[in-house]
Parts: C-alpha cells; sequence; structure tokens
C-alpha cells in the first residue's frame, strides 16, 4: 500500500485552493459588514517585508501549478500577477484550479523519479520528483495558504482551524 | 513508482520539526540582540482567539506524534503540555525527535488503508491513512509550523523563506 504521486499532489493543491477561495469570501463578507475597503484586506501583510494577501494567493497558484506541472513533465502555465482585487484573485484561483483538473493522472507514473530543475534568483535546485514535492513543493504551498489565512485571521476576519481543514 | 506512507510522513514532520527548532532559535538571539523578554515572543500571537507561539509549537508536536503514532497503529505518546519557556519549547520538539525516530518504518506498510478515527470535541472523524495524512494530519501540521514562523516573523525576527524551507 502506497500512494500514487498524483494523489499525494494535484487532489491536495485542489483541497488548498478550495479553502484560499473560501477565505477570501470570508474576508469579503467581514469587509462588507465592518465598513473596510476590500483594498485594505488585500495589500495587508504580517511584516513590513513579507507578502501581501494578493501576492500570498498568487504564491498559492504559483505553488499549485507549477508543482503540478512540473511532476507531470510539463511547463506551468503562465498568469502573470496582475490581480490587485478580490474577484480577480477568485478568477486566479478558478484558472488554477481548471489547470490541474485538466492534468492527466496517468502523466505522473513516472513522477516520483522525474528530474526536475528549479531556477531561482541565486541558484540552481535539483531534485528527484518525490523530494520535490515532499521537501519542497508541498511546504511552499501550505506556506502560503496558511499565511493568507493567517493575514485575513490578523486583520480580524472570522475564520477557525475547521475552515483551514475543510469539511472532513 | 509512487511514495510510501513512511516516506510522506515521519522524515516530512521531522523536517518541520528541525525547522521550528531553528525558529525559535532565531527568535531567542533576536530577543537577546533587542532586550526584548522571550516571554513576549512565547506568548505572542496573531489574533487574540488565536493559538500563542507556544501553543503553536506544542500543536506541531502533537500533529507530529499524533500523525505517526496513528499511521504506524500505535498510541499517540502523551506530552502534556506544560511548557511556558524557549528551552523547554526546544526540548519538547527534541521529545517528539525522538519518538519519529524510534518508529520502524515497516509499521507504516499498511498505513494507507488504516482505519483511524479522531474523536474532536463535537464529533468523530473517520479517515482510511491514506486520507488521514494527505487530508488531515499533513494540513494541520503546516497550519502550526507556518502559524509558529507567522507569529516570529511579525514580532521582527529576521527570518526568510529559506529557512522555512530548509536546506534543499
Amino acid at each position: 500500500m502506497s500512494l500514487s504521486m498524483y494523489q499525494a499532489s494535484v487532489p491536495v493543491y485542489l483541497r488548498g485552493l478550495d479553502r484560499v477561495d473560501y477565505f477570501l469570501t470570508k474576508g469579503e463578507e467581514f469587509a462588507a459588514a465592518n465598513n473596510i475597503p476590500l483594498a485594505e484586506l488585500a495589500e495587508a501583510k504580517l511584516a513590513p517585508d513579507m507578502y501581501s494577501l494578493i501576492r500570498q494567493v498568487q504564491s498559492v497558484s504559483d505553488a499549485a501549478k507549477g508543482g503540478a506541472a512540473r511532476l507531470a513533465g510539463l511547463e506551468p502555465p503562465s498568469m502573470p500577477d496582475t490581480e490587485t482585487t478580490f474577484p480577480e484573485l477568485h478568477a486566479r484561483i478558478a484558472k488554477t484550479v481548471a489547470f490541474l483538473k485538466g492534468l492527466d493522472p496517468k502523466a505522473f507514473d513516472t513522477a516520483a523519479d522525474r528530474d526536475i530543475v528549479l531556477k531561482t534568483r541565486v541558484r540552481e535546485l535539483h531534485f528527484k520528483g518525490a523530494n520535490f514535492l515532499l521537501g519542497f513543493s508541498l511546504p511552499n504551498f501550505y506556506f502560503h495558504v496558511t499565511t493568507a489565512y493567517d493575514i485575513l485571521r490578523h486583520k480580524g476576519v472570522p475564520l477557525g482551524k475547521m475552515d483551514f481543514l475543510g469539511g472532513q
């Protein structure tokens, strides 16, 4: 009994994207109920040199589409980070979800042993697919999902752990 | 090519625990350099009704030992949440790491299909091991690892994404 690379990646990304979409909806409801400009939530961050909520959501999308595409042996689709509003963030999530849902699970059959190279500003990171998923992509994905949640909680949006985990 | 349940759980928990231990060390250095009482960091939280840093670290430990034990078919070891200081949090992490390192990878061979029941205050959650790991334990684990990081960043501790991800 083991896990397929597809099972350990695409449904996990989809669940997180669904949760972030829900966090944003709760943020919109909170802003409307409390006469807070949505831009104040969109630009909120936890430290001056951390990403804003907008960049966190864009990074959730990047981690999901980049992780899934690389594991499937594809180029990640380009999604320029042009979003500035909540409706645009919902649309970015929807576009990312559509990409993930269009991937063929069979493309992940050889993903665990696939050579994956990430270029950062500083250097290249070399992985096998399994280590890329477990040691880089999922931690990075969850970092941005959680920080989006933490920013909204910090701004007062009523969310709880069960909202984060989703229906069980 | 697929992932073993051991590979997708124990090394992932160990990496996260190692990172949280490092976040705490950076917090101690920051507090010392800036004459901030350590208790101020230990009690810090992102919202009045969120857990403090101490409870986040205890929850990281709980998620790791609880997840690994249940997948291995064992009772999670009890670790009462008595920590109030940074040295005690480091010790809690070390005790959790020692437990995880003592687990037999063979005990995870049948983990994907194992029936797992979690009792919450409200109801019982029923899982198969694979869904427990991917849909509950890992999201919950990363939630607390990331929120510990976010609390310290919010308090000014100089940490970066590469500190979160660890050496690649």
